[in-house]
């Protein structure tokens, strides 16, 4: 049994269930290289290594997770299928997973969200439920249909299988630095609901206390940082807008807060005029396709949010699902 | 003394030559991956892998040789500086490596090269000078240059050590499948002069003789195509128009065309449409910007000009280089 799966209340996740997770994705999720510009370098004075999960399967992080938490399902669980809330990414990743488990899925999206990912899931066989971001509560739609159908609900970011799934990111991070023989003074990565970072948080942490490991997050929805700074989780104000479709989140989960809490450095904010500008400078010099959520940690050292220089700085390239109208109007904008 | 400096006629490189670049660049270029995405598995109906020289330096292939090439000059050679004339993909890397290795360059560009391409070459320090692709004849350009002021031509295929420097590509795919424990049936990269699939060819071969290699070129600058069906090297007629302004070469290098000959299965022809197809695709599925000429090969094989189904193909993605005009008009075209 896995350490996880202890307690009643869920615990957060530790090293040795990253590395389970490991394990248990590595036939289904891709393992994505650590990419390095000398241009990029030169720009900040220090070595900046970029993790892209652009490459990974369904384009995002999202993936791993997903497969972690469905992999847990009994036989009897898997027929009754999954429900999953998402802004897109989640469900992507969630849809793909169940395509290829065999696994119904339903999935509970913004109208707003973009075409990519809306079309993406329905490809994946998922059956797609919209909602209004404004008015609608997702979880109350989620829990209705898992009520009624006996789905089990898959968690955007909650959940210690989702977290330890995320964690791989930062495992793999730390593997192939050892491997590169250099030790990372900081690690960032986008948060939102706060899987992503409180799995690479874990893992980083676990493997070298000393690197500091930052969140970034969007201006608008900066609940992590104020969290941070108050000490409980905040709201962000109801009606707020960005460019990150992937990001916006109300309020922090209460298991990744726990998390996040011990173990981030901050919570690094960036604008949305930053964020376009990174996603050009990915696209000059990388050539990698960043969506806006992506792009957050690019920006926040491009902006020099974190100091850079003289130091070995690890960006999360963490989504690039983004309607192709929006990219082509970000790269060409001067 | 390395094997293809023995004779006074070039000849080609070997194995050992590429190996031999291999370690000479290690130091300055990139080793890419080799990238896999299971949704094009699908849709092909076999094994797809990636080799994605748009992640590197300069964003092509072409760094490989470049370096190779320039790692050769003497001190005195060196500080006389070099001259190249390019499409724009050797412009970067030669003016990159020179800038890297302290090495003055000019770089003699089609005055219709893209601007990215003519603003990096700049960026990297070079003296660019445009000619008129209609009417001018950029190698007596270059002639002229290197007589007056002593500096060394860097030809952009027809030369062993371009050849090699490319071939490292072929040696990285090489050892990337030995290490994944499998066999390609077959492998595609671009072709305009022909050093890139030459080198290619020459590792890949040596490696596993049963494996195929094919040129993929785009229509109107089949020369390579018509060439091997004649046994003789054939011209494009002047005046062709393509998009692929990295592939417009007007007839093959007698060294290029002498290996490509020898090593090749043959080599296919893709539309402009299929390429801006393939460029698209690459953006949805693959989150990687590849320049028309870096989208021939993947073109191939989702238009099944090689047969893929049930096979391991290897795809060369060479170049990302294009202006974000032309790539915003592609992928949000229908």
């Amino acid at each position: 049994m896995s350490s996880i799966e202890k307690g009643e209340r869920p615990v957060p996740p530790t090293l040795k269930d990253i590395e389970e997770a490991a394990v248990r994705i590595k036939d289904y999720a891709a393992r994505t290289p650590l990419l390095e510009s000398p241009e990029l370098n030169e720009l900040v004075g220090g070595r900046l290594l970029f993790k892209p999960e652009v490459l990974q399967r369904t384009a995002s992080f999202k993936f791993r997770g997903a497969c972690n938490r469905l992999l847990q399902l009994s036989a009897k669980q898997q027929r009754a299928g999954v429900v999953a809330f998402s802004s897109g990414n989640h469900a992507l990743a969630t849809s793909a997973v169940g395509r290829i488990l065999n696994i119904p899925a339903t999935i509970i999206m913004p109208s707003d969200a973009p075409q990519a990912k809306i079309k993406g899931a329905r490809a994946n066989g998922a059956t797609v439920i919209l909602y209004d971001r404004q008015k609608d509560d997702r979880e109350a739609i989620g829990a209705e249909i898992a009520n009624r159908t006996g789905a089990t609900m898959v968690p955007p970011y909650n959940d210690p299988f989702i977290i330890a799934g995320q964690g791989t990111v930062g495992l793999e991070i730390m593997e192939d630095l050892e491997h590169l023989g250099i030790k990372a003074d900081s690690v960032l990565a986008a948060c939102s609901g706060g899987g992503l970072i409180a799995g690479v948080a874990t893992a980083v942490r676990a493997k070298c206390e000393s690197t500091q490991v930052y969140a970034v997050e969007p201006a608008g929805f900066d609940e992590l940082a104020r969290s941070l700074a108050s000490g409980k989780r905040e709201s962000n104000a109801p009606g707020a807008q960005s460019i990150c479709d992937a990001l916006q989140v109300v309020t922090p989960g209460d298991l990744t807060f726990d998390i996040n809490q011990r173990l981030l450095a901050g919570s690094l904010v960036v604008t949305d005029e930053e964020v376009r500008k990174a996603m050009r400078v990915a696209y000059d010099k990388l050539k990698l396709i960043l969506e806006p959520g992506g792009a957050v940690g690019l920006a926040a050292v491009l902006e020099g949010r974190v100091e850079t220089r003289g130091r070995t700085t690890v960006v999360v390239l963490s989504g690039g699902n983004v309607d192709p109208e929006l990219y082509a109007e970000i790269i060409t904008a001067q």
